[in-house]
């Protein structure tokens, strides 16, 4: 099925996908007025997604390939620190261009290295992972961790363009796409009970369908993000299962002798145990939460807390950047489609959503 | 002699002074909703300033005082990672306030990290340093050096407020004053020519007069900075003296046989050489580059520098954030307060300009 996907129009940019993409890629790089083009990969995207992007790139600037290292643990400022010598070194000057084609870390890193190289250089996005389509692409939220706690560094500044070509999805591993696919199922939560409904449907192998679903994911994103720029609300919604989820990602990233879950499988978790709040405390319906609870775990299996692990876990969220004054904020739903933010949650709850996770 | 000098209006935040800059302050802690007050500072000010900083001000809300290192050599993204680390152990949140109290190190780097801590958090910079209340303290410039290239990595971003409190400057080190006087003799070349005559006449000992020479400094500073907030004209005129300055700043740091110069002290360099320049492509006039040739070497002396130096100076300017496509970039003065941005000089004008600089 070849769908042609139209172009969505962010605040100060667009996401364009698949040909269209390349064609505004090109248009922009030729007539914008750069020195030069840096690229940036990862040693995953060196190998799968490089050579394509490439062979779509159609323009006389000399174009200079820097790589890194793949994996959430490179995202730190000591690498920022090296891509920075790169750029340095290899003559990056203020009218440089700097395209970031990965995943999450690759884009998200790249966009802090652009935005504070000389105090702003542009960025252009890549995304080749379905995390970074459907999650990073949109927002402007660039930056990396601090140690085990995850995007502390960071500014907020818009990339160019971003530009969306699904046949990278192909050679994206099974276990990747999945991650991507807790964002998805997260927007229909949050936005659209019937795309809750396609998305827990889709077949993680069927790629055919997949495109029409990543433009609704990318559209989701993008209206709640540009009506809410300085999430004070909306914006906000976007946190859905990301307080304990966050947490959980981090702590086990953290332990030696626990193996640690991609962001998505982590969020995953953090999405049951906010369903199950939500049922508590704002009547959210008990069949959807058994609903979305199956469909969860499903997809994701499950993973087990003994209480010291969730005391760390507790632990962890104080440093979320969400929460101020010492609170833990909450997203909640009172129905899929309807959150509500800033809602304060006891210790006491946390444990009893814990406790409910076991038992499915 | 009391002078009360009237707050200055930036783009989105007040320059405030003396008495009057604590007033605002106090109120600005006590109305805002911060969560917790970080004050950072480095080995110098903690213990000339931070006692009578702390002093003035008035408020219930914690405060935490983060130190580094006094020096430029420690304005590195290091530094800038413990102090990251350390707001984060300190439960620093969104909500929180750092107070810069210090020297352009102090208020850079301060505001660098501010400006990225959980995405951006508020930021007041208190400068001590003649050179930090009359340069650094209007304009956003936040950023750190990356290895010799000085202010390699930063962002645009403003401070809520700046508080100027003169006291300080009693502390503060003849060396000091002489190289913060270097940017207020450069406020008088490229705006003022009365303003030029006052400050060139100025005794370094004399701290009497100085209080209304740094509100009219500020001023045009923050003239200039206002009215081209994203540097494409009137703000590059701030870059008098710089493009050579700051490359002979960067060489002599890095070169383990040259002592290094203060950052005033270099540009005072610069500003002959720019003079000199102006004079060959510009017709600035001839008795006025005499009279500013003069007054430059006799506040701040004489370095030699022999055709290796210079050779080296000139390749460290390709590094220049003002440099794009590869071109170097010259700010000239056809008359004092008359001045030209965007002008290419060639490498044989430059050897030149160093020849005269030796002549005199």
């Amino acid at each position: 099925m070849l769908v042609f996907m139209e172009s969505i129009a962010s605040e100060s940019y667009f996401v364009h996908f698949n040909e269209r993409a390349y064609q505004s890629l090109n248009e922009h790089l030729n007539t914008y007025g750069y020195s030069m083009v840096f690229v940036l990969v990862d040693s995953n995207t060196h190998g799968h997604c490089l050579a394509r992007f490439l062979a779509n790139v159609e323009t006389a600037l000399a174009i200079e390939v820097i790589e890194i290292e793949a994996g959430e643990e490179y995202k730190t400022i000591t690498v920022c620190e090296d891509v920075w010598n790169s750029l340095s070194e290899l003559g990056a000057d203020r009218k440089s261009l700097l395209i970031n084609v990965g995943g999450g870390v690759v884009t998200d890193l790249g966009g802090f290295v652009a935005s504070t190289f000389k105090r702003g250089i542009n960025y252009i996005n890549v995304p080749t992972s379905l995390l970074a389509m459907v999650d990073a692409s949109v927002g402007g939220k660039t930056g990396v961790d601090l140690g085990t706690l995850k995007n502390q560094i960071g500014v907020i500044n818009h990339a160019q363009m971003v530009v969306v070509d699904t046949e990278f999805l192909k050679s994206l591993p099974l276990e990747q796409r999945r991650s991507g696919l807790a964002e998805m199922l997260k927007h229909g939560l949050i936005q659209d009970q019937e795309y809750w409904q396609a998305m827990k449907q889709w077949d993680l192998k069927d790629l055919v369908s997949l495109d029409p679903l990543i433009h609704r994911s990318v559209a989701i994103k993008n209206l709640v993000v540009t009506e809410d720029l300085h999430e004070d609300g909306l914006r906000k919604t976007l946190n859905y299962g990301h307080t304990l989820g966050h947490a959980i990602e981090s702590y086990l990233l953290d332990n030696e002798h626990r193996k640690p879950l991609l962001h998505g499988d982590a969020i995953a978790i953090g999405m049951v145990l906010a369903t199950y709040i939500s049922s508590r405390l704002l009547s959210f319906p008990e069949e959807k939460l058994d609903d979305i609870s199956k469909a969860l775990i499903s997809i994701y299996g499950k993973e087990s807390f003994g209480s010291a692990d969730i005391e760390e876990v507790l632990s962890l969220t104080k440093y979320d950047k969400k929460n101020s004054h010492g609170n833990i904020n909450f997203v909640l739903l009172e129905d899929i489609g309807e959150p509500v933010i800033d809602k304060r949650v006891d210790t006491k709850l946390i444990f009893e959503a814990f406790d409910y996770y076991a038992t499915l």
